[in-house]
């Protein structure tokens, strides 16, 4: 018995791309999809409203901000992720593997998703690089067989997640869909550190769908996505993901840290192999090029922080795909929307004059109208790509 | 010919109370009215759409705000503040005349409206008191006969505004109602410079009213106020309101800074001498005992940035209109709304838990629901008065 199942309603011809929906018990995602980060029981600056007019049909909470604040028994108190942020819709929550070491152990090394040129990379891992955090805690992720110790980034308290820790802190959150807890490690890590944290995931994913299947009730409203790992070595990710398929999970995220380089390889070796009829998930890449290279290869959801974090400084989506800095001295007296061809409330209401008055005038509005304008831009980007598959 | 009209429904037996309907080229607003403060051609941290939820039937701008960025040539350009901002109810402009003297030849004394033991101060006045901003430009302001020369806060560059000049501006801005240049003076000032101050208000009254008078086309759609001044001498006020009675306003705000106690004197002594059959704007007033005083003293409009400033530090008004920080650490675990008895879109969807959540979690969304809920509270208080009267 399990809570979510996927149909797959129509395969591309000259690609492993793939459409279809996958069912939850809050509503269908129709994939490809792009999800929205809702890290914090909140996609930074856009309401709930908001959120369903860009036409996002998801989002992913993360477990380890959550634990951290405001724990994830008062979220269980409210009834749940959906109650508490008032989103009726299918919910992810990723298991905080990728928090826990990215705040950790690994700080300083490069646990990251991927980096690129055209991207400050400042900027690019601000929220989980804070130096003036980070330099607070040291070395701070101690992992042993068990799970990890680790201390948290707000208050320097002393917290552990094993994965059974992990998928009971997931079933109190009662997204529709969690990850098992992995480890997440840096990309320059050694092949021979990749196989050990590779193998130690591999028990934690069993003992993650262990747990799960002992909470009865989790199992007829959540479902259990199992994480690859493997780093940038082809015979780690093949393995990873021969290991993992023969696990019952109900879908399959890709997991790492990568650089651009590592996407290309990474996700066709593993999508080759990953069964068929289960979703795929490419963890926290969202750069436009990537998404459509995931599609092709098979991927059936996307999340990043990219689309509300470019926002929020100032840089839309433009014309064509190509981003700008709305804050250019340009931009100030174009009585045209961001994009003319853009359907999203933003560009239907405002235009580049008064989105760019907001963000010279630091009114949160700014930050709002991008956010949401980014969104769909991403959203509708997927949508296309899902109809060619279709047609 | 006027662009605005003011029809009376009916009067309070027990007091000076009215309850109207203000006409405008943007439709009506039902007075006594709560204008909404949206100083840059936005409601701190609240869209247009949210703002329509709140129950809010007006808001109003500020000249010397939008002068200064982002121009109001831009503003004109986009059509006028309506289309700029995509609000398509009744605006309001302020002159500017506060914000120029409160930025700068005031600086230090006290051009500030009601301080309250109860505010910390330092909040009340942060806008206009930022002592980072201040201190880079000394005295700013300097007054002569012909208007008021004056250094932009944010950058420090030289503008000019007479009573011609901001009309002008306000011509651009294309409110429905805006106010006649007025100087504005420091609560603590003498009766000498008060009388000063005051006729040379009056001078520019005449001056605003001319300027307006020679646009014809803003003459068939914005509607002029003249600003009462006087301080807090009751010779002045009662003088200041009978000189502005004779000129062709359409309608009149009550300006000045109070502290106060100088609330129930000034407005009493004012509204006994304007015309009854014009609107009656008390300017930057709004702590719900302000508010239904007014209203007995026969105010119409009230605006006051108190219900978003408070809501972005987490103050929100509580069940009987009690203030209480959501931030509180007894407010995390409560699941109920932060008004049980309101019906705003926050307290019919969120729990303080979640409210308390967001702040906690520094999320812009916390800030966004407690503006909308603190708006709502103050239109539903005054709606009620409203219907009190015309009961």
């Amino acid at each position: 018995m399990t809570a979510i199942s996927f149909d797959i309603l129509a395969r591309s011809k000259t690609s492993r791309a793939r459409a279809g929906v996958i069912h939850t018990m809050h509503g269908d995602i129709e994939t490809p999809a792009f999800v929205a980060v809702g890290t914090k029981a909140t996609v930074k600056g856009v309401s709930v409203p908001q959120l369903r007019e860009t036409g996002v049909q998801t989002l992913i909470a993360n477990t380890y901000h959550l634990h951290i604040q405001p724990g994830s028994y008062r979220v269980a108190r409210a009834g749940g992720l959906h109650s508490f942020m008032g989103w009726d819709g299918p919910i992810l929550t990723d298991s905080g593997g990728f928090q826990v070491f990215s705040l950790g152990a690994a700080y300083g090394k490069s646990v990251s998703k991927v980096t690129r040129d055209d991207l400050n990379e400042a900027t690019t891992t601000a929220s989980v690089y804070d130096p003036d955090v980070a330099s607070q805690h040291g070395k701070l992720a101690v992992i042993d067989e068990e799970g990890v110790s680790f201390t948290s980034h707000i208050d320097g308290s002393l917290h552990r997640f094993t994965p059974e820790r992990s998928v009971e802190i997931q079933h109190e959150l009662g997204a529709d869909i969690f990850f098992a807890f992995d480890e997440c490690t840096a990309a320059e890590a050694d092949h021979s550190y990749q196989r050990e944290a590779m193998e130690r995931t591999h028990r934690w994913a069993e003992r993650s769908l262990k747990a799960h299947r002992q909470n009865i009730e989790a199992q007829t409203t959540q479902g259990i996505f199992g994480i690859v790992q493997g780093g940038r070595y082809e015979d780690l990710r093949r393995k990873s993901a021969r290991t993992l398929s023969g696990m019952e999970f109900d879908g399959y995220g890709i997991g790492g840290s990568y650089e651009k380089r590592d996407l290309d390889t990474a996700v066709g070796w593993v999508t080759e192999i990953l069964p068929e009829d289960k979703p795929r998930h490419l963890l926290g890449i969202g750069e436009p090029e990537d998404i459509l290279q995931g599609i092709e290869r098979g991927i059936d959801l996307f999340d990043c922080v990219q689309p509300t974090r470019l926002a929020r400084t100032g840089t839309v989506y433009g014309p064509g795909g190509r981003k700008f800095m709305i804050t250019a001295a340009t931009h100030g007296g174009e009585n045209e929307p961001i994009d003319k061809n853009c359907s999203c409330s933003t560009c239907h209401t405002y235009t580049r004059s008064y989105v760019h008055h907001l963000f010279k005038s630091h009114e949160m509005l700014g930050a709002t109208l991008a956010s949401i304008h980014n969104l769909h831009f991403l959203v509708s980007l997927v949508e296309k790509e899902r109809t060619k598959i279709l047609a």
